[in-house]
């Protein structure tokens, strides 16, 4: 079976064009695309995780404002295969057309599953 | 001038055997090498950055539990790109003989310049 591939870092965020201004300067890479509350980068390196940016109306300061998020060939597999190693499910998100998951791993740090494609 | 390369995912935890044997498990990679308080997976793709558990005694929820590490052929002329660019200097850390930077993008968001190499 495959196992989930780190797909991008996404930063929640009040300003996400100030942000990816920022970044893209500092890595030396530009905007890949734009939609919604969404921001995505090229990724610096060729296939190296992308940097997304989220913004957000009110960052909430208790959960992490950084999280991974990781394709999966098999969204309830991998999700079943998380829980057996000690994750659990937070939510269930349609945004887009595109639907994805977001787990806790066993501290609480949030990560995605999206489907691949 | 070469930017610096986001090189490694720096994620501070309560129990970084625990959440280590979590993500190995997940991601399909093994641990790479332990040192102190880090222990660092195999990228699990190749060229991909790697993550990085860092225990630390108390999580500061405040902030980010998750931050990004850089890798940086010239520490200070980086630093004054960062800075030039809106970043701050939050402090320099020297530990197991290394030195690298901690610094803060435009939000707050930390994110370290490691020498590389």
């Amino acid at each position: 079976m495959t196992s989930p591939r780190f797909e991008a870092v996404t930063i929640d965020c009040r300003d996400k064009h100030a942000l990816a201004t920022f970044w893209c300067a500092l890595l030396g890479t530009t905007v890949r695309g734009e939609f919604g509350q969404y921001l995505g980068l090229h990724a610096a390196t060729e296939g190296h995780p992308r940097l997304v940016f989220q913004q957000v109306d009110h960052l909430d300061e208790g959960r992490s404002r950084v999280h991974l998020d990781l394709d999966t060939e098999d969204l309830e597999a991998d999700t079943a295969r998380a829980v057996a190693l000690g994750a659990s499910v937070v939510q269930d998100v349609t945004d887009f057309g595109v639907q994805w998951r977001t787990l806790a791993d066993p501290e609480g740090n949030l990560f995605c599953l999206v489907p691949a494609g």
